[in-house]
């Protein structure tokens, strides 16, 4: 076997065997095979794409290529989700109490990233003590005593993915989708979870930015899966505007509280419901969507949602008296209210360009060495839709920097207000459901 | 301007400007740019091809690379053949004699190479004494003097090409319509000619074996030239079977002086008049082919080729009297006649697999390190369409070696009798004129 044929059989468009995707994966990850051969195939791939075998082959061939974790000492069917990512995504914090309220158990490992904002494990860290350095057995311990624990993301998981990744983001091949969805998949099978739920988004704020690409990358994703016999579902949702109100660390944790207890953001909540209600019937926790959802809803009222939160802060160090008072997180100096202005309806929210000012403010990572500041962030006033009277606040900034005048002025241009009456855009797309 | 972006812009189909064009040519050749973007972009090219104004920018960049060849001291219009590359051409070392002896300058650098056989320069070397290491201004002046002149190719040109040809050459992107076009044009034009002419070759034994990639090659080139002010013609010929009887070194030498005699093989002697006559118009010698054809044939019949020749081997150190007697050129040890094993019509004399054979007797360099066995070769008896009696010779094995039993295997596999009457191969499908 050779990389030449390879590259060439895949520019004509005809599928590799298992053989020799193992073959270019684990060359490619030892060094073997040089960098200009794949990036070819990259190519070739980007315009010939891949069939659904050759999909789940290369997905097992990335996770094959580094360790992977065993959950097979957590009772019940472990269930995962995974965002591909947007502006004031609190989800993650709020689904893995809530899916964990249900009794469906939640192993979650979570890294740090680059973004608008830090990583699940980043925002969790504005809870004064919580940490996610854990054991193994303490993380599994915990999952079971519990239903959820978050540890942070360790050992060499899916090297070739890393590897493939970094050529792919200098060669213009990041936007193929038979290579996002494996790279996703890789990442979470070898992460050990039974059931997936995929939250794909779509809009202005998201990588998918039209809904057919969103609706092709789900599709692909759940194929994957099922084929992996990970049950598999995707939810494609919309992230136009930020979701919620929060973009920050400890801004998100403070809204990922308020909703737990039953008074979130509308759309947070409902996202979060419908994430939760796959998550429960892939799971095989309820038969239908709607039994999942009954359960969830119930929990937000009745308070076991955010008790199981509490218990999940305090079991990794945290100081879970936060879910009775906020001011215990991290708090910026100043809170500055931006002015609409003019009267009129809220017709454009810029999710990606608002996501760029809380990065300007410190939420986020630039570069793998920047610092996050917890504190800071954005918190809207008004949606897509909304009503705003002249001199009315838009959004509030939270700054540890009184130098806020280009941000103010980007966040001006990134939110239209309009005459006109204007509906608020949709939230969830679609269920795919394998 | 950075790479990234210009992957992305090819891959999605827009077409380059001559400045990132250039950008990328000489980035490549000074090492800025790593090989890995570069792969990824000669991908994205294969799959969307180029415009015509890329591919002249594209090969004037390679072209601006290194050095490019002053002929301006040569009178007249010079004018340069070019053939795809076959098994058994033979042309090159007729037309520039031919074509010399109707007046019309031809100012011939020329490599070694790889290959079935040398290139022109080691064929010519099978005279005793010749040789191509003239300074430039020897070369010139024997070209004003004789109208003809060969230089072996020294100086540092088109080294982007180079670099580029050894990326195609390993990542599947060799097949590329565009960049073959532009590769070869390049070469052509620093060569330093005012008119080229192509001879593309399709068939079994040619690099293009469809006749409508032989097409879009031609076509493609001929626009490059007349873009860049050459005036370029091309000719798509036959390379089904091998052209003319002979392949090998000292054995084409041998043919060429029978044809430039007028008693050449029917085949090679009408595509040299079909060049020729194209290289006559080209460099405004006649208006039209019919004129230059006729001063062509007439020079084959009238001692003129081949005195013009003479003096050229003459001029250049070689003895010259290899004109009127071959056995002063290299002959090999062993002469073995092959012959048919049925009576019938031969149907396939299959190219490559003929120049495979010439190849493994030692007439052609595997690797660059390679020595060249200039005597040694086949001599083809029959060709596609003649009749042979069961036992008749089908060719002669010229070798110095008596390990012949693989050899032979291969070349009756590559020969077909067969009872029915069999037509010839058309020799001339096109003519392409801009």
């Amino acid at each position: 076997m050779n990389m030449y044929s390879l590259i060439e059989k895949k520019r004509d468009g005809e599928a590799l065997t298992e053989e020799e995707i193992h073959f270019v994966v684990s060359g490619y990850t030892n060094g073997d095979i040089p960098d200009y051969q794949v990036s070819a195939l990259l190519m070739a791939i980007y315009f010939q794409g891949m069939t659904e075998k050759e999909l789940s082959n290369l997905t097992m061939a990335m996770v094959h290529s580094g360790d992977t974790i065993d959950l097979s000492k957590i009772e019940g069917i472990k269930v995962d989700k995974h965002s591909t990512g947007g502006v004031g995504d609190t989800t993650t914090l709020i689904l893995a109490p809530l899916v964990a309220s249900a009794g469906v158990p939640l192993a979650k490992m979570s890294g740090r990233g680059l973004g608008h904002t830090g990583g699940t494990i980043d925002k969790l860290e504005s809870v004064p003590g919580f940490h996610v350095e854990l054991s193994t057995e303490e993380f599994v311990e915990l999952v079971n005593k519990n239903k959820v624990a978050v540890i942070g993301q360790s050992g060499n998981i899916t090297p070739a993915d890393k590897k493939l990744y970094s050529l792919r983001d200098v060669t213009a091949t990041v936007n193929a989708i038979p290579l996002i969805a494996s790279s996703i998949m890789s990442k979470k099978i070898a992460a050990g979870s039974d059931a997936i739920v995929l939250d794909v988004k779509t809009g202005a704020g998201a990588f998918m930015k039209e809904l057919d690409d969103a609706r092709a990358l789900a599709k692909s994703m759940v194929k994957i899966g099922n084929q992996l016999n990970r049950n598999t579902k995707a939810v494609i949702s919309d992230m136009s505007q930020p979701l919620g109100f929060a973009i920050g660390n400890a801004l998100e944790v403070k809204e990922a509280i308020d909703t737990l207890k039953g008074a979130g953001p509308k759309d947070l909540t409902e996202l979060c419901l419908v994430l939760g209600s796959q998550m429960l019937v892939a799971a095989k926790r309820t038969d239908t969507l709607d039994e999942a959802r009954q359960i969830l809803s119930d929990n937000l009222k009745n308070g076991k949602a955010i008790s199981v939160f509490e218990t999940f802060l305090k079991s990794q160090g945290g100081d879970s008296s936060v879910v009775h008072n906020s001011d215990l997180l991290p708090k910026a100096a100043l809170q500055v209210d931006l002015p609409s202005k003019s009267s009129g309806y809220v017709s454009k929210i810029t999710a990606n360009e608002l996501g760029t000012a809380a990065m300007m403010l410190g939420a986020g990572r630039q570069t793998k060495e920047s610092e996050i500041d917890l504190a800071v962030g954005l918190v809207l006033n008004k949606k897509v839709g909304d009503f705003v009277e002249k001199g009315e606040t838009l959004l509030t900034i939270h700054s540890n920097s009184e130098d806020l005048d280009a941000i103010k002025e980007n966040i001006y241009q990134s939110i239209k207000v309009d005459e006109n009456k204007v509906e608020p855009p949709k939230l969830i797309y679609e269920l795919i459901d394998g």
